[in-house]
């Protein structure tokens, strides 16, 4: 699937800076004249979105590792029928603020959930719908939490202030996004996600180019 | 599972007499002095009423079936996990207004969907937990979809004036719950749902009687 457009997920920690690079190549792309769809996960639909909202409002123990699993999958079949797929079908240029990258690190390294089994829910739920490229955005652990931090609270933290669980499971996610990458290298890019926003969205250009250069878009 | 409690599904289409059957044998075996839990599907934990409430409050076409599924699945992992499993565990009897059979009737059957894809889903979900008994209320479907209608809208609809779409719908899922039945009957029983409350009420405790008094509560 996908022969017909591209599709582009941009995967990594919190604080990794997911949200701008998606922003800055969708206008760099546009501006190339493609024609560019941002969402992103969980969400896309309406009714990925009220899922979302079911998720995250709920307190740290409310669901189950299993049943979030299945609220993400669930979200991301309407976004894949609903939106992808057929964006795909028309040819654009397809961008997700994480996709199912996140549900294996999450879920799967970050809950306990077995990968076979979240690997055989995704392939019958999409279809198995993966994408062209996976942007891995790798920033060292410390770093991406006292940037989401800040958002999050407009606290400066400083790095030795977390918890060492919150940065022990912060590493285990970065851990799980470069290990997808080293297992299928065909369809993910690793970039240094530190530095300046310029910087970043530079390497993420780079490492873009060679993949859009064999795609039908 | 289920060897310390007893766990009883009640299953049938739309207008089978569900919800009073459960009523009627929750005060029934609570009168024998047993300790009974009554439940029901979707739903039965606050997070599963949320999913039951995302799901019914959807347009006809708003979800995927697929989604649908997982939604449905979702709310049963919080429901078997949070509940059932603990007041089994604890030597209940658990009575439910729709369980699993309702899955692999409506999604599978009424919606397309692969039961062996569900039977796996359900497995990984909850641990694979089937009652220990499933009451299917069978009732010719003109009649069921009659008492449905009188209930929803206040209506009394002669049969012939269904829309033959809606009554065939009804047929299938009713041939779905036999069939379930004639594939594990250790574990169904059916009874005729036709005739007066007292009536049914009355072939229910004959059918559960037997179970019961092989059951270690």
């Amino acid at each position: 699937m996908g022969a017909q457009g591209f599709f582009l997920a941009v995967e990594g920690i919190d604080g990794s800076g997911k949200s701008g690079i998606v922003r800055s190549l969708a206008a760099h792309l546009g501006a190339e004249g493609r024609d560019v769809l941002v969402t992103r996960e969980p969400g896309g639909t309406p009714e990925g979105e009220a899922i979302r909202g079911l998720v995250l409002a709920g307190a740290d123990e409310a669901w189950d590792p299993m049943a979030e699993l299945l609220l993400m999958t669930a979200a991301r079949v309407q976004h894949v029928r609903r939106v992808i797929a057929p964006a795909l079908a028309q040819g654009r240029v397809v961008i997700s603020d994480r996709y199912a990258g996140s549900t294996l690190a999450y879920q799967g390294t970050g809950r306990g959930l077995s990968e076979a089994f979240i690997r055989t829910l995704h392939a019958e739920a999409t279809g198995d719908l993966w994408p062209d490229l996976t942007l891995v955005l790798d920033l060292e652990a410390g770093i991406g939490l006292a940037r989401s931090r800040r958002r999050l609270t407009g606290e400066t933290l400083d790095e030795g202030r977390f918890e060492s669980l919150d940065l022990a499971f912060h590493e285990r996610i970065r851990a799980a996004f470069l290990a997808q990458a080293a297992r299928d290298p065909g369809r993910h890019a690793v970039i240094d996600a530190s530095g300046t926003p310029e910087e970043v969205q530079a390497r993420a250009c780079a490492a873009l180019a060679p993949f859009l250069a064999q795609a039908p878009v």
